[in-house]
């Protein structure tokens, strides 16, 4: 049960802290900074981007029970960037200062099995899945399929790792033994019209900020682009809100929570499934920073702190364009396009499939 | 002479030094770490709010040549956010590196009789000023304007300190000796109809990057508010502008540059006469942030580090209140109004007359 002090806003000065020093904890960061916060990162990596623009960080690892104390007792409140805090870590700093979002949001969250039966149990339209723990499910499974699945490992996977695409006939042994004979959970592949999704920041006392939903393009599993607006029918939009809504109060939600999902199209029944749920900010959302006065970061920032949410409301249409690897190189050309906002996020190196950056090109608002 | 390498763009992951570590280094350092520059703090307060988002910074005074030394040398590029660093200090680091705006800027802005007659000396409208050393400039200057007026000090006056209003028969010996009998300056006072300001980037390479000109409204010599769009005729606009490069252009400026300039009404000749330069970021610019694509701070960081700028185009309407000494005490009202965007500079003390932070009311654009 909640003090009472943790349901006080906290005051501007006080200090929160922030489980990982990626990107995501950076933008966390600078968007703390511009409400008067301060902050302390905590993350396993001594070269993370995020140290470079906080006053305090500790190094240490996510299972050290004993240094996340210190840390926890330095701070007002505890957020992360990433869905694979240990769920025992959450509930021990939990201990000593407000987690927020929590750690039920985590231990949903990071395993694909117990999201997809999460999402479902609320009535949600998720794709086709079965448990794999051994080759004989995944039989099973492809067969009662009969279509183009994903084998997925159900834990630490993200941007598209951990995941092998199967037809009804492909060998499950082999597969099975691909993932390492690892848990896993076997989904199948849906033939949607687009992909979407839902940034929304519920506060302390329940009430959300809901970003416009954007359309989003994803190649070898990672998101390249994200477009508002979407061109999606406005009754879907309300509905995927809807959704992302009725998740967030389950989990009685603090900060923002991202909802992934695919349009099915206009005809379908039903016209939204949810693909995954990131109980983070998100990088469909960052196109927030520029094309709306308040963005995912600062109201991720003002939920975890206590405070009212700030307007979601979108100024500009926007383009954001993910900066991967060696795409990083072509800042020059992109600060030299008028009306594209350039974000990069001090890594040192340009390694395949990292996320180096973003640039989000705005122009004059349109519709929804 | 600048080297060849001086001026190539910096590259993404180079060190912008900063000289004062106040609010407005504060909002360079968050520019420049969105743009995945790092940056290195100088100041001779060991509490700076810039402090506070950097990983390097270093406590010293600015006359401290070996401490400079040994700071200019861990960095790329050398900026300020304030005018009163010693040109001497400038001059001394600018041999090691490039500073941007540069000494000349410095050397003209700090002294107030040095900027009246450089801006009179490029045939631009400036209130009748006289230089006052003794008691009987005073006497003579007082008569000879026959109106009301304003001593200042020439040096390390901000905010109304070091001013004072005088009548035509005010009484020069105390006046002289209430400035503590400091060289000074008597501005004659104008009727104007309205204070403005531009805020323009100029590059590396001239070209400028100019944001729509605010209205600007003080109090007791500080800024209170800064609205865009501001009401002025559009050839007022275009001629305020217009000064303002000229102005850059006879600086060979590399940065943000403030000119202050009092708007006399359509049919006034001169219909813009202006009042003072800040070779820095300002303070009527800070709607910049939020309705603006690109800051000031983003676009002063882009020239110094030798970027293109920028797009200053505006896609809302903005009104910038400042929140000076225990206003900073209504966050939480502020925090719930829709639209407004709050700014706090992590300031540990509310004094009075101290910008503890500003708060920008957006709305959608209107005209120009």
């Amino acid at each position: 049960m909640p003090s009472i002090k943790a349901l006080q806003p906290l005051p501007p000065g006080s200090t929160i802290g922030i489980l990982g020093g990626g990107q995501l904890g950076r933008m966390l960061s600078l968007a703390a900074a511009r409400l008067g916060f301060r902050t302390h990162i905590y993350s396993d990596d001594p070269d993370s981007p995020a140290f470079e623009v906080t006053s305090r960080f500790t190094h240490g690892g996510y299972a050290d029970l004993p240094h996340l104390e210190t840390f926890a007792q330095q701070v007002d409140v505890v957020t992360y960037e990433f869905e694979n805090v240990p769920v025992e870590a959450a509930r021990h700093i939990g201990k000593l200062v407000p987690v927020r979002p929590g750690a039920k949001a985590l231990e949903v969250a990071q395993d694909r099995l117990v999201e997809k039966e999460f999402v479902a149990g609320l009535g949600i339209p998720v794709a086709p899945f079965a448990a794999i723990s051994h080759r004989r499910d995944l039989i099973a499974a492809l067969e009662r399929f009969n279509a183009p699945s994903i084998l997925k490992t159900r834990r630490l996977g993200y941007d598209g790792k951990g995941q092998l695409s199967l037809a009804p006939a492909s060998d499950a042994a082999a597969a099975v033994a691909a993932l390492g004979h690892r848990a896993a959970i076997l989904e199948q592949r849906l033939d949607f019209v687009s992909e979407t999704s839902v940034i929304v920041a519920r506060a302390v006392d329940g009430t959300f900020a809901t970003y416009d939903c954007p359309a989003n393009t994803h190649a070898g599993s990672i998101l390249r682009r994200s477009i508002v607006p979407s061109g999606l029918p406005t009754p879907a939009v309300a509905e995927a809100q809807r959704l992302a809504h009725a998740i967030a109060d389950a989990l009685d939600y603090v900060g923002v929570l991202a909802v992934e999902m695919f349009y099915m199209g206009p005809a379908a029944k039903p016209a939204l499934v949810v693909n995954e749920i990131a109980p983070r900010v998100h990088n469909s959302g960052h196109w927030t920073i520029d094309a709306c006065g308040c963005s995912q970061f600062e109201n991720h920032i003002r939920a975890v702190a206590g405070w009212p949410l700030g307007s979601p409301a979108r100024h500009s249409d926007a383009e954001m364009l993910n900066l991967i690897g060696d795409e990083a190189h072509t800042w020059a050309d992109l600060a030299a396009e008028p009306g594209m906002c350039i974000h990069l996020y001090g890594k040192r190196e340009a390694r395949e499939g990292r996320k180096m950056g973003h640039a989000t090109r705005l122009k004059p608002r349109t519709g929804v």
